[in-house]
Protein backbone atom coordinates (compact mmCIF):
# COMPACT_ATOMS: atom_id res chain seq x y z
CA UNK A 1 0.00 0.00 0.00
CA UNK A 2 1.08 3.38 -0.83
CA UNK A 3 -0.46 6.51 0.81
CA UNK A 4 -0.64 9.97 -0.03
CA UNK A 5 -1.93 12.63 1.54
CA UNK A 6 -2.07 16.22 -0.42
CA UNK A 7 -1.79 19.73 0.66
CA UNK A 8 -3.66 23.18 -1.16
CA UNK A 9 -1.89 25.94 0.02
CA UNK A 10 -4.06 29.23 -0.24
CA UNK A 11 -6.38 31.38 1.08
CA UNK A 12 -8.59 32.24 -1.87
CA UNK A 13 -9.49 28.81 -1.14
CA UNK A 14 -9.93 29.22 2.79
CA UNK A 15 -11.87 32.51 1.70
CA UNK A 16 -14.44 30.50 -0.81
CA UNK A 17 -12.99 32.61 -3.20
CA UNK A 18 -11.53 29.79 -5.72
CA UNK A 19 -13.10 26.28 -5.50
CA UNK A 20 -9.97 23.94 -5.09
CA UNK A 21 -10.11 21.44 -8.10
CA UNK A 22 -6.65 20.55 -7.33
CA UNK A 23 -7.12 18.05 -4.95
CA UNK A 24 -9.66 16.34 -6.54
CA UNK A 25 -7.92 15.81 -10.06
CA UNK A 26 -4.80 14.56 -8.05
CA UNK A 27 -6.92 12.54 -6.02
CA UNK A 28 -7.88 10.85 -9.36
CA UNK A 29 -4.63 10.08 -10.68
CA UNK A 30 -3.75 8.84 -7.90
CA UNK A 31 -6.31 6.18 -7.44
CA UNK A 32 -5.55 5.50 -11.38
CA UNK A 33 -1.96 4.37 -10.29
CA UNK A 34 -2.94 2.56 -7.47
CA UNK A 35 -2.31 5.03 -4.56
CA UNK A 36 -4.22 5.85 -1.60
CA UNK A 37 -4.97 9.44 -0.73
CA UNK A 38 -5.33 9.55 3.04
CA UNK A 39 -5.70 13.11 3.88
CA UNK A 40 -6.34 16.33 2.23
CA UNK A 41 -5.57 19.73 4.20
CA UNK A 42 -6.21 23.45 2.69
CA UNK A 43 -4.24 25.74 4.75
CA UNK A 44 -2.92 29.36 4.71
CA UNK A 45 -0.89 31.55 3.08
CA UNK A 46 1.02 31.44 6.38
CA UNK A 47 4.16 30.10 7.38
CA UNK A 48 3.16 28.56 10.80
CA UNK A 49 -0.10 27.47 9.13
CA UNK A 50 2.20 25.36 6.86
CA UNK A 51 4.60 24.57 9.26
CA UNK A 52 1.96 22.76 11.05
CA UNK A 53 0.79 20.80 7.96
CA UNK A 54 3.99 19.52 7.61
CA UNK A 55 4.81 18.37 11.08
CA UNK A 56 1.74 16.73 11.03
CA UNK A 57 2.59 15.01 7.83
CA UNK A 58 5.74 14.20 9.48
CA UNK A 59 4.13 12.64 12.37
CA UNK A 60 1.50 10.63 9.84
CA UNK A 61 4.24 9.63 7.84
CA UNK A 62 2.80 8.76 4.51
CA UNK A 63 4.65 7.55 1.92
CA UNK A 64 4.05 10.52 -0.01
CA UNK A 65 3.27 14.15 0.20
CA UNK A 66 1.81 16.56 -2.55
CA UNK A 67 1.43 20.51 -2.08
CA UNK A 68 -0.03 22.72 -4.79
CA UNK A 69 0.31 26.66 -4.70
CA UNK A 70 2.62 29.21 -3.17
CA UNK A 71 5.63 28.46 -5.15
CA UNK A 72 5.21 32.16 -7.23
CA UNK A 73 7.39 35.19 -7.13
CA UNK A 74 5.41 37.42 -4.57
CA UNK A 75 5.85 37.76 -0.77
CA UNK A 76 3.40 35.35 -0.03
CA UNK A 77 4.65 32.69 -1.97
CA UNK A 78 6.21 31.08 0.82
CA UNK A 79 5.22 27.51 0.40
CA UNK A 80 8.98 25.90 -0.79
CA UNK A 81 10.66 28.39 2.12
CA UNK A 82 8.04 27.38 4.93
CA UNK A 83 8.56 23.23 4.06
CA UNK A 84 12.19 23.65 3.82
CA UNK A 85 12.27 25.03 7.59
CA UNK A 86 9.76 22.75 8.93
CA UNK A 87 11.78 19.96 8.36
CA UNK A 88 14.79 21.93 9.08
CA UNK A 89 16.25 21.67 5.49
CA UNK A 90 18.74 24.73 4.12
CA UNK A 91 17.34 27.02 1.31
CA UNK A 92 20.13 27.05 -1.88
CA UNK A 93 19.48 28.28 -5.12
CA UNK A 94 19.72 25.30 -7.42
CA UNK A 95 21.10 25.64 -10.56
CA UNK A 96 18.79 23.34 -12.85
CA UNK A 97 15.87 25.73 -11.44
CA UNK A 98 17.34 28.95 -12.09
CA UNK A 99 18.04 27.37 -15.62
CA UNK A 100 14.19 26.88 -16.15
CA UNK A 101 13.53 30.17 -14.82
CA UNK A 102 16.13 31.48 -17.12
CA UNK A 103 14.82 30.27 -20.14
CA UNK A 104 11.23 30.79 -18.93
CA UNK A 105 12.11 34.66 -18.85
CA UNK A 106 14.03 34.30 -22.01
CA UNK A 107 11.40 32.61 -24.15
CA UNK A 108 8.61 35.56 -22.59
CA UNK A 109 11.37 38.25 -23.28
CA UNK A 110 11.63 39.15 -19.04
CA UNK A 111 14.48 40.16 -16.76
CA UNK A 112 15.50 37.89 -14.53
CA UNK A 113 14.79 39.75 -11.47
CA UNK A 114 15.08 39.14 -7.52
CA UNK A 115 11.71 37.93 -7.36
CA UNK A 116 12.32 35.75 -9.99
CA UNK A 117 15.83 34.14 -8.83
CA UNK A 118 13.26 33.48 -5.76
CA UNK A 119 12.10 30.59 -7.04
CA UNK A 120 15.05 28.77 -7.88
CA UNK A 121 15.54 28.65 -3.88
CA UNK A 122 14.93 25.39 -2.96
CA UNK A 123 15.93 23.13 0.14
CA UNK A 124 19.44 21.43 -0.68
CA UNK A 125 19.82 18.21 -2.59
CA UNK A 126 15.70 18.92 -4.01
CA UNK A 127 15.12 18.01 -7.76
CA UNK A 128 13.39 21.08 -9.90
CA UNK A 129 10.64 20.00 -11.98
CA UNK A 130 10.43 21.71 -15.45
CA UNK A 131 7.26 23.65 -15.52
CA UNK A 132 6.60 24.87 -19.50
CA UNK A 133 3.52 26.20 -18.99
CA UNK A 134 5.24 28.57 -15.90
CA UNK A 135 7.89 30.13 -13.87
CA UNK A 136 7.83 28.68 -11.11
CA UNK A 137 9.88 24.91 -11.05
CA UNK A 138 7.70 22.28 -8.99
CA UNK A 139 10.35 20.47 -6.68
CA UNK A 140 11.02 17.12 -5.54
CA UNK A 141 12.96 15.48 -2.87
CA UNK A 142 12.65 12.76 -0.10
CA UNK A 143 12.66 13.45 3.33
CA UNK A 144 12.03 11.47 6.60
CA UNK A 145 10.99 8.59 4.13
CA UNK A 146 8.19 10.62 2.30
CA UNK A 147 8.47 11.64 -0.94
CA UNK A 148 7.56 15.74 -0.97
CA UNK A 149 6.60 17.57 -4.53
CA UNK A 150 5.58 20.75 -4.26
CA UNK A 151 3.66 21.61 -7.27
CA UNK A 152 2.30 25.64 -8.38
CA UNK A 153 -1.64 26.20 -7.70
CA UNK A 154 -2.20 27.49 -10.85
CA UNK A 155 -3.90 24.01 -12.45
CA UNK A 156 -2.54 24.36 -15.98
CA UNK A 157 0.83 24.02 -14.54
CA UNK A 158 0.21 22.14 -11.55
CA UNK A 159 -1.31 19.31 -14.44
CA UNK A 160 1.86 19.82 -16.82
CA UNK A 161 4.49 19.04 -13.78
CA UNK A 162 2.48 16.49 -12.34
CA UNK A 163 1.68 14.61 -16.09
CA UNK A 164 5.28 15.55 -17.31
CA UNK A 165 7.69 15.18 -13.73
CA UNK A 166 5.83 13.47 -11.18
CA UNK A 167 4.15 10.56 -12.69
CA UNK A 168 7.69 9.28 -13.52
CA UNK A 169 8.52 9.07 -9.97
CA UNK A 170 5.23 7.54 -9.12
CA UNK A 171 4.67 4.84 -11.68
CA UNK A 172 8.38 3.59 -10.54
CA UNK A 173 7.11 2.97 -6.81
CA UNK A 174 6.63 -0.43 -5.08
CA UNK A 175 3.47 -1.07 -3.49
CA UNK A 176 1.26 0.02 -5.55
CA UNK A 177 -2.12 -1.31 -5.96
CA UNK A 178 -4.92 -2.78 -8.00
CA UNK A 179 -8.07 -0.99 -8.29
CA UNK A 180 -11.86 -1.20 -9.42
CA UNK A 181 -15.25 -0.17 -8.80
CA UNK A 182 -18.72 0.03 -9.89
CA UNK A 183 -21.67 1.91 -9.34
CA UNK A 184 -25.09 0.35 -8.49
CA UNK A 185 -27.89 2.35 -8.74
CA UNK A 186 -30.66 1.03 -6.43
CA UNK A 187 -34.53 2.51 -6.79
CA UNK A 188 -37.54 2.40 -4.07
CA UNK A 189 -35.31 0.53 -0.81
CA UNK A 190 -34.19 3.49 2.01
CA UNK A 191 -30.82 4.28 2.64
CA UNK A 192 -31.59 2.96 5.83
CA UNK A 193 -32.99 -0.05 4.76
CA UNK A 194 -30.10 -0.95 2.42
CA UNK A 195 -27.55 -0.66 5.33
CA UNK A 196 -27.77 -3.66 7.38
CA UNK A 197 -27.77 -5.33 3.67
CA UNK A 198 -24.58 -3.98 3.07
CA UNK A 199 -23.35 -4.31 6.39
CA UNK A 200 -23.83 -8.46 6.41
CA UNK A 201 -21.70 -8.38 2.94
CA UNK A 202 -18.94 -6.69 4.21
CA UNK A 203 -17.38 -8.94 5.86
CA UNK A 204 -17.41 -11.67 3.18
CA UNK A 205 -16.34 -9.56 0.87
CA UNK A 206 -13.46 -7.87 2.58
CA UNK A 207 -11.57 -5.93 1.12
CA UNK A 208 -14.51 -4.56 -0.69
CA UNK A 209 -15.24 -1.21 0.26
CA UNK A 210 -19.52 -0.19 -0.01
CA UNK A 211 -20.74 3.11 0.23
CA UNK A 212 -24.24 3.96 -0.30
CA UNK A 213 -24.70 7.80 -1.82
CA UNK A 214 -28.37 8.93 -1.71
CA UNK A 215 -29.39 10.96 -4.29
CA UNK A 216 -31.95 13.05 -5.80
CA UNK A 217 -34.23 13.07 -2.10
CA UNK A 218 -34.69 16.75 -2.52
CA UNK A 219 -36.91 15.89 -5.97
CA UNK A 220 -38.83 13.38 -3.94
CA UNK A 221 -37.59 11.10 -6.67
CA UNK A 222 -34.76 9.74 -4.39
CA UNK A 223 -32.47 6.61 -5.09
CA UNK A 224 -29.36 5.09 -3.49
CA UNK A 225 -25.99 5.01 -5.39
CA UNK A 226 -23.80 2.17 -3.86
CA UNK A 227 -20.55 2.51 -5.26
CA UNK A 228 -18.30 -0.64 -4.51
CA UNK A 229 -14.32 -0.07 -5.16
CA UNK A 230 -11.61 -2.23 -4.36
CA UNK A 231 -8.06 -1.36 -3.75
CA UNK A 232 -5.94 -4.82 -3.36
CA UNK A 233 -2.21 -5.84 -3.80
CA UNK A 234 -3.60 -9.34 -5.55
CA UNK A 235 -4.66 -9.30 -8.79
CA UNK A 236 -7.03 -12.08 -7.91
CA UNK A 237 -8.74 -10.30 -5.54
CA UNK A 238 -10.73 -7.98 -7.88
CA UNK A 239 -12.71 -10.77 -8.93
CA UNK A 240 -14.77 -10.10 -5.43
CA UNK A 241 -16.21 -7.24 -6.78
CA UNK A 242 -17.66 -8.91 -9.71
CA UNK A 243 -19.31 -11.60 -7.31
CA UNK A 244 -20.14 -9.42 -4.46
CA UNK A 245 -21.98 -7.36 -7.28
CA UNK A 246 -23.80 -10.16 -8.22
CA UNK A 247 -24.90 -11.26 -5.05
CA UNK A 248 -26.10 -7.89 -4.40
CA UNK A 249 -28.19 -7.53 -7.50
CA UNK A 250 -29.68 -11.16 -6.76
CA UNK A 251 -30.38 -10.35 -3.38
CA UNK A 252 -32.04 -6.92 -4.18
CA UNK A 253 -33.89 -7.35 -7.45
CA UNK A 254 -37.07 -8.15 -5.57
CA UNK A 255 -37.22 -5.91 -3.21
CA UNK A 256 -36.16 -3.22 -5.99
CA UNK A 257 -38.17 -1.05 -8.13
CA UNK A 258 -35.73 -0.38 -10.18
CA UNK A 259 -31.82 -1.63 -10.52
CA UNK A 260 -28.65 -0.34 -12.67
CA UNK A 261 -25.64 -0.24 -13.07
CA UNK A 262 -24.10 3.36 -13.97
CA UNK A 263 -20.85 5.15 -14.58
CA UNK A 264 -20.06 7.33 -11.64
CA UNK A 265 -21.55 8.90 -9.19
CA UNK A 266 -23.11 11.93 -10.70
CA UNK B 1 -11.60 37.19 15.23
CA UNK B 2 -13.55 34.02 15.10
CA UNK B 3 -11.38 31.10 13.96
CA UNK B 4 -13.45 28.30 12.03
CA UNK B 5 -12.14 24.98 11.16
CA UNK B 6 -13.94 22.85 8.42
CA UNK B 7 -13.77 18.87 8.14
CA UNK B 8 -15.17 16.93 5.33
CA UNK B 9 -15.35 13.37 6.33
CA UNK B 10 -15.81 11.41 3.19
CA UNK B 11 -13.35 8.70 1.37
CA UNK B 12 -15.15 9.29 -2.03
CA UNK B 13 -13.45 12.59 -2.37
CA UNK B 14 -10.55 11.51 -1.06
CA UNK B 15 -10.59 8.80 -4.19
CA UNK B 16 -11.55 11.50 -6.13
CA UNK B 17 -14.74 10.53 -6.81
CA UNK B 18 -17.02 13.44 -5.53
CA UNK B 19 -15.44 16.71 -6.17
CA UNK B 20 -16.18 18.64 -2.63
CA UNK B 21 -18.23 21.28 -2.99
CA UNK B 22 -19.41 21.82 1.08
CA UNK B 23 -16.44 23.72 2.14
CA UNK B 24 -16.39 26.31 -0.53
CA UNK B 25 -20.21 26.75 0.22
CA UNK B 26 -19.33 26.91 4.04
CA UNK B 27 -16.40 29.28 3.73
CA UNK B 28 -18.32 31.26 1.79
CA UNK B 29 -21.26 31.40 4.44
CA UNK B 30 -18.42 32.30 7.31
CA UNK B 31 -16.55 35.21 5.19
CA UNK B 32 -19.82 37.03 4.51
CA UNK B 33 -20.41 36.75 8.46
CA UNK B 34 -17.19 37.96 8.88
CA UNK B 35 -16.07 34.09 10.33
CA UNK B 36 -12.31 33.41 9.19
CA UNK B 37 -11.72 29.87 7.94
CA UNK B 38 -8.28 28.69 8.96
CA UNK B 39 -7.77 25.26 7.76
CA UNK B 40 -10.11 22.63 6.27
CA UNK B 41 -9.30 19.31 6.40
CA UNK B 42 -10.83 16.11 4.23
CA UNK B 43 -10.53 12.87 5.91
CA UNK B 44 -11.73 8.86 5.38
CA UNK B 45 -14.38 7.36 6.84
CA UNK B 46 -12.02 5.64 9.52
CA UNK B 47 -12.63 6.15 13.10
CA UNK B 48 -8.91 6.36 13.58
CA UNK B 49 -8.75 9.89 11.17
CA UNK B 50 -11.46 11.43 12.36
CA UNK B 51 -10.48 11.21 16.02
CA UNK B 52 -6.97 12.03 14.92
CA UNK B 53 -8.57 15.37 12.94
CA UNK B 54 -10.93 16.12 16.20
CA UNK B 55 -7.06 15.85 18.16
CA UNK B 56 -5.76 18.44 16.05
CA UNK B 57 -8.58 20.78 16.02
CA UNK B 58 -8.66 20.57 19.78
CA UNK B 59 -4.91 21.54 19.70
CA UNK B 60 -5.26 24.54 17.64
CA UNK B 61 -8.48 25.49 19.37
CA UNK B 62 -10.18 27.56 16.22
CA UNK B 63 -13.76 28.87 18.14
CA UNK B 64 -15.72 26.68 15.25
CA UNK B 65 -15.67 23.58 13.88
CA UNK B 66 -17.73 22.00 10.94
CA UNK B 67 -18.05 18.97 10.36
CA UNK B 68 -19.87 17.15 6.76
CA UNK B 69 -20.44 13.92 6.11
CA UNK B 70 -20.82 9.85 7.80
CA UNK B 71 -24.27 11.17 10.09
CA UNK B 72 -26.33 8.82 7.65
CA UNK B 73 -27.72 5.10 8.76
CA UNK B 74 -25.27 3.06 7.31
CA UNK B 75 -22.28 1.13 9.06
CA UNK B 76 -19.34 3.65 7.50
CA UNK B 77 -21.53 6.69 9.14
CA UNK B 78 -19.28 7.36 12.18
CA UNK B 79 -18.58 10.71 12.26
CA UNK B 80 -20.96 11.37 15.61
CA UNK B 81 -19.06 8.65 17.40
CA UNK B 82 -15.62 9.06 16.47
CA UNK B 83 -15.86 12.62 17.36
CA UNK B 84 -17.49 12.00 20.55
CA UNK B 85 -14.96 9.08 21.19
CA UNK B 86 -11.70 11.44 20.68
CA UNK B 87 -12.93 14.36 23.02
CA UNK B 88 -14.12 11.44 25.92
CA UNK B 89 -18.13 12.32 25.30
CA UNK B 90 -20.78 10.12 26.06
CA UNK B 91 -23.20 9.11 23.08
CA UNK B 92 -27.15 8.74 24.30
CA UNK B 93 -30.25 8.43 22.23
CA UNK B 94 -31.28 12.10 22.15
CA UNK B 95 -35.30 12.66 22.38
CA UNK B 96 -35.25 15.71 20.18
CA UNK B 97 -33.40 13.43 17.26
CA UNK B 98 -35.10 10.77 17.72
CA UNK B 99 -38.35 12.97 17.44
CA UNK B 100 -37.09 14.76 14.59
CA UNK B 101 -36.33 11.08 12.74
CA UNK B 102 -39.45 9.37 13.60
CA UNK B 103 -41.25 12.55 12.23
CA UNK B 104 -39.30 11.85 8.77
CA UNK B 105 -40.01 8.47 8.72
CA UNK B 106 -43.89 8.68 9.38
CA UNK B 107 -43.75 11.68 6.37
CA UNK B 108 -42.07 9.24 4.11
CA UNK B 109 -43.80 6.15 5.81
CA UNK B 110 -40.57 3.83 6.36
CA UNK B 111 -40.60 2.09 10.04
CA UNK B 112 -37.83 3.70 12.94
CA UNK B 113 -35.33 0.70 12.15
CA UNK B 114 -32.44 0.55 14.68
CA UNK B 115 -30.38 2.30 11.79
CA UNK B 116 -32.31 5.22 11.78
CA UNK B 117 -32.35 4.96 15.37
CA UNK B 118 -28.25 5.23 15.53
CA UNK B 119 -28.60 8.49 13.82
CA UNK B 120 -30.56 9.72 17.49
CA UNK B 121 -27.37 9.08 19.59
CA UNK B 122 -25.57 12.69 19.90
CA UNK B 123 -23.20 13.29 22.24
CA UNK B 124 -24.30 13.78 26.19
CA UNK B 125 -26.15 17.62 26.29
CA UNK B 126 -25.49 18.07 22.27
CA UNK B 127 -28.40 19.67 20.69
CA UNK B 128 -29.79 17.98 17.75
CA UNK B 129 -30.64 20.15 14.80
CA UNK B 130 -33.69 20.08 12.35
CA UNK B 131 -32.99 18.42 8.84
CA UNK B 132 -36.11 18.82 7.04
CA UNK B 133 -34.90 17.57 3.52
CA UNK B 134 -33.14 14.09 4.85
CA UNK B 135 -33.51 11.97 7.95
CA UNK B 136 -30.10 12.48 10.12
CA UNK B 137 -30.42 15.68 12.21
CA UNK B 138 -27.37 17.34 12.42
CA UNK B 139 -25.64 17.95 15.67
CA UNK B 140 -24.54 20.82 17.50
CA UNK B 141 -22.20 20.96 21.19
CA UNK B 142 -19.68 23.28 22.52
CA UNK B 143 -16.92 21.90 23.95
CA UNK B 144 -13.26 22.77 25.08
CA UNK B 145 -14.32 26.07 24.11
CA UNK B 146 -15.01 25.05 20.99
CA UNK B 147 -18.43 25.00 18.97
CA UNK B 148 -19.16 21.57 17.13
CA UNK B 149 -21.36 21.55 13.93
CA UNK B 150 -21.68 18.10 13.01
CA UNK B 151 -24.31 18.57 9.41
CA UNK B 152 -24.74 15.79 6.80
CA UNK B 153 -22.83 15.51 3.52
CA UNK B 154 -25.84 15.54 1.34
CA UNK B 155 -25.57 19.41 -0.07
CA UNK B 156 -29.12 20.42 0.25
CA UNK B 157 -29.42 18.79 3.36
CA UNK B 158 -25.78 20.38 4.48
CA UNK B 159 -27.15 23.69 3.77
CA UNK B 160 -30.70 23.30 4.66
CA UNK B 161 -29.27 22.61 8.11
CA UNK B 162 -26.91 25.91 8.15
CA UNK B 163 -29.43 28.11 6.87
CA UNK B 164 -32.06 27.14 9.35
CA UNK B 165 -29.71 26.56 12.14
CA UNK B 166 -26.09 27.20 12.35
CA UNK B 167 -26.50 30.50 11.26
CA UNK B 168 -29.10 31.71 14.03
CA UNK B 169 -25.95 30.52 16.21
CA UNK B 170 -23.08 32.35 14.28
CA UNK B 171 -25.08 35.53 14.18
CA UNK B 172 -24.60 35.76 17.28
CA UNK B 173 -21.55 35.50 18.33
CA UNK B 174 -19.20 38.22 19.62
CA UNK B 175 -15.59 38.56 17.71
CA UNK B 176 -17.04 38.81 13.88
CA UNK B 177 -15.24 41.16 11.43
CA UNK B 178 -16.32 43.29 8.72
CA UNK B 179 -15.29 42.28 5.50
CA UNK B 180 -14.79 43.71 2.12
CA UNK B 181 -13.00 42.93 -1.03
CA UNK B 182 -11.93 44.24 -4.86
CA UNK B 183 -10.94 42.47 -7.34
CA UNK B 184 -8.19 44.22 -9.85
CA UNK B 185 -7.19 42.91 -13.66
CA UNK B 186 -4.05 43.77 -14.32
CA UNK B 187 -2.54 43.56 -17.85
CA UNK B 188 0.75 43.69 -19.43
CA UNK B 189 2.53 43.53 -16.08
CA UNK B 190 4.51 39.99 -15.30
CA UNK B 191 3.50 38.81 -11.52
CA UNK B 192 7.04 38.69 -11.17
CA UNK B 193 7.48 42.63 -11.55
CA UNK B 194 3.92 42.97 -9.63
CA UNK B 195 5.57 41.50 -6.97
CA UNK B 196 7.87 44.48 -5.51
CA UNK B 197 5.24 47.15 -6.05
CA UNK B 198 2.44 44.87 -3.90
CA UNK B 199 5.21 44.19 -1.02
CA UNK B 200 5.65 48.18 -0.82
CA UNK B 201 1.77 48.35 -0.07
CA UNK B 202 1.61 45.72 2.17
CA UNK B 203 2.92 47.13 5.45
CA UNK B 204 1.39 50.36 4.72
CA UNK B 205 -2.10 49.38 4.09
CA UNK B 206 -1.92 46.48 6.58
CA UNK B 207 -4.23 44.53 7.74
CA UNK B 208 -5.23 44.59 3.71
CA UNK B 209 -4.09 41.46 2.32
CA UNK B 210 -3.04 41.38 -1.35
CA UNK B 211 -2.78 38.72 -3.19
CA UNK B 212 -2.12 38.13 -6.93
CA UNK B 213 -3.49 35.24 -9.08
CA UNK B 214 -1.98 34.65 -12.85
CA UNK B 215 -4.60 34.13 -15.32
CA UNK B 216 -4.81 32.80 -18.86
CA UNK B 217 -1.10 32.59 -19.34
CA UNK B 218 -1.65 28.81 -21.22
CA UNK B 219 -3.18 30.67 -24.21
CA UNK B 220 -0.57 33.30 -24.32
CA UNK B 221 -2.83 35.99 -23.11
CA UNK B 222 -1.98 35.79 -19.91
CA UNK B 223 -2.82 38.98 -17.06
CA UNK B 224 -2.73 39.39 -13.51
CA UNK B 225 -5.82 39.50 -11.21
CA UNK B 226 -5.01 41.32 -7.60
CA UNK B 227 -7.54 40.23 -4.94
CA UNK B 228 -7.43 42.70 -2.57
CA UNK B 229 -8.99 41.48 0.68
CA UNK B 230 -9.47 43.14 4.84
CA UNK B 231 -10.67 41.46 7.88
CA UNK B 232 -11.33 43.95 10.56
CA UNK B 233 -12.94 44.38 13.16
CA UNK B 234 -12.88 48.01 13.03
CA UNK B 235 -15.66 49.56 10.67
CA UNK B 236 -13.59 52.61 9.59
CA UNK B 237 -10.83 50.60 8.43
CA UNK B 238 -12.54 49.17 5.51
CA UNK B 239 -11.53 52.78 3.53
CA UNK B 240 -8.10 50.90 3.14
CA UNK B 241 -9.20 49.04 1.12
CA UNK B 242 -10.36 52.21 -1.25
CA UNK B 243 -7.21 54.31 -0.59
CA UNK B 244 -4.95 51.17 -1.68
CA UNK B 245 -6.90 50.39 -4.75
CA UNK B 246 -6.48 54.29 -5.93
CA UNK B 247 -2.97 53.97 -4.64
CA UNK B 248 -1.88 50.87 -7.60
CA UNK B 249 -4.01 52.13 -10.39
CA UNK B 250 -2.66 55.19 -9.95
CA UNK B 251 0.56 53.77 -9.94
CA UNK B 252 0.11 51.08 -12.31
CA UNK B 253 -1.68 53.33 -14.96
CA UNK B 254 1.47 54.27 -16.83
CA UNK B 255 2.75 50.79 -16.83
CA UNK B 256 -0.20 48.37 -17.52
CA UNK B 257 -1.41 48.01 -20.74
CA UNK B 258 -4.92 47.85 -18.92
CA UNK B 259 -6.38 47.92 -15.43
CA UNK B 260 -10.20 47.03 -14.59
CA UNK B 261 -12.51 46.71 -11.49
CA UNK B 262 -13.53 43.04 -11.73
CA UNK B 263 -16.30 41.38 -10.08
CA UNK B 264 -14.54 37.83 -8.91
CA UNK B 265 -11.46 35.69 -9.47
CA UNK B 266 -13.40 33.75 -12.42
Amino acid sequence: MIFSEIVIVGREILQGRVLDTNSNWIAIQLRNLGIRVRRIFVVDDVKEEIIDAVHSIVVRKPNIAIFTGGLGPTFDDITTSSVAEALGLELVEDELALKYIAEMCSRRNLPLTKERRKMALLPKGAKALKNELGMAPGVYFKHNNIDFFLLPGVPVEMKYIFENEVLNYLKNLEGREYYKEIYIEVHGIPESDLAPIIKSYKEKYEPVYIKSHPRGYESGLGYIVLHLSIFTGEEKELKLLDELKEDLIENLKNRAKKIAIVDSLK
